[in-house]
């Protein structure tokens, strides 16, 4: 994967770890073309994934890559095109980490997706953190597609796990909330980190547990959807775990009372 | 109000519409340097609300304030000052309506917050939902700082209401959270409007609910202020609905079955 690129690319004068010169048996032989486009796309990436654009320069690139200042220029018109293109890249590798296959309880599923997505914040955020929160100098209409992409492909993963026979809006726009609540959450951790790692995982799984729960509570269909979901969790899993940690808010004094009120007027004592 | 500024500013022959001209006796006066400077803001805030920037030009701005290009030119440096200036305007606007008595129950407070916050959107939504997505042309550090600002505001605002005696990174995260859930399901919803306004208001606030729940379920001494919310809110209020919404949930065949061998597992049939 892009991301598991050695941070100091091969000089020039070693053999390039590439797949493709890993099995050649000249040792010396240049990069091809599209090997060495390659190589400068990782190597991009990497520098990328640890510092904001504007302190990535080309000159780094080449340094990095073992290569001339001209040839980098040889391969890409300029830095832009490169950070588009390694944002491109890294957009590809975290769509597919989105990727679970569809059995075993659902908040399961989507526990074990927000792990790599946490990982992927992990090792690329420095980079993509600015990029996300907006107003990076490198943002533009290419940077902003691909984030698009990852969003959508992130949106279509969820629908796809959901297997609801014709979303409605409602839920679409949950989805699409919850998929923003998700990057915010997570660009604040990486800035603070004032929550433990696991807990931020299990936490985004939980409001999306919920946060499906509340549109099922409009819309009858979903709710049907959302009994099935709830016969299939665990009770370890991060569903079962939710269910708990809300019924022991009905031991805090006053609550279940108040909640109880508020459910069935009819019965709550005359103010 | 800024906002409500009239679209067509008043053309230089006629008196300015400002509160200064409208008590001047002399109806022909020229606009003084404040007047005029905050006359070209008004009149750019106008377009810049409802064109994203890079379709308003400063031709647009003399033309639509009856003043020269010169004219704007001796006021701000360039377009991109005189929207940060209007983006500033609008943020403290903005910002402004966030503020609410602290009495009544909170999930009252929230949706007439939200009702002004929708109302802001709808009327300013066109120009800044660019720059509210992130790589808008116009984005800057100068813009950012002024979202921060507003972000800033609104998460004051809402522990202020909250009035919980030293809150917790969790707690701040969750409210961080829902402001980029409302921000996002807004514009989302100014794209697109699948759902009516008045859904999306209500279900913003419950969703805060929810989220706060879901934060008190994990930390006993909000729990405690968690059973004061409640105990204020009204039966026909956001929080109340929330709850009648969710018990309706329990007549799903199976789904009240299934939460309740979550919640107790060791009353649960074995498998």
């Amino acid at each position: 994967m892009a991301s598991r690129t050695p941070p100091v690319a091969p000089k020039a004068d070693r053999p390039a770890r590439t797949p493709a010169a890993a099995v050649a048996d000249r040792p010396r032989r240049r990069l091809s073309v599209d090997e060495r486009r390659e190589q400068l796309i990782a190597v991009a990436l990497e520098l990328f994934s640890r510092r904001p654009p504007e302190e990535v320069s080309i000159d780094d690139i080449a340094a990095a890559a073992g290569a001339s200042r001209p040839l980098v220029y040889h391969y890409f018109p300029g830095k832009q095109a490169l950070y588009e293109e390694s944002l491109r890249r890294a957009g590809q590798e975290l769509a597919g980490r989105f990727e679970e296959p569809a059995s075993g309880p659902l908040s399961d599923r989507l526990f074990r997706v927000m792990g790599r997505y946490l990982d992927y914040v992990d090792s690329h955020g420095p980079g993509f953190a600015a990029l996300l929160r907006g107003g990076s100098v490198a943002a533009s209409p290419g940077t902003n597609a691909v984030i698009d992409e990852v969003r959508r492909a992130a949106h279509d993963q969820i629908l796809l796990h959901l297997a609801v026979p014709a979303p409605s809006a409602g839920l679409r726009l949950t989805v699409r909330a919850w998929i923003a609540n998700a990057e915010i959450t997570s660009l604040e951790w990486l800035a603070e980190r004032t929550v433990p790692r696991e807990e931020l995982q299990l936490r985004l799984v939980q409001e999306f547990i919920a946060s499906l729960t509340l549109t099922a509570a409009r819309e009858p269909a979903l709710a049907v959807e959302l009994a099935g979901f709830f016969a299939d969790e665990r009770p370890d899993g991060p569903a079962g775990r939710l269910v708990r940690e809300l019924a022991g808010l009905f031991s805090v004094p006053g609550l279940a009372e108040s909640v109880a009120a508020l459910a069935a007027p009819a019965l709550a004592p005359p103010a």
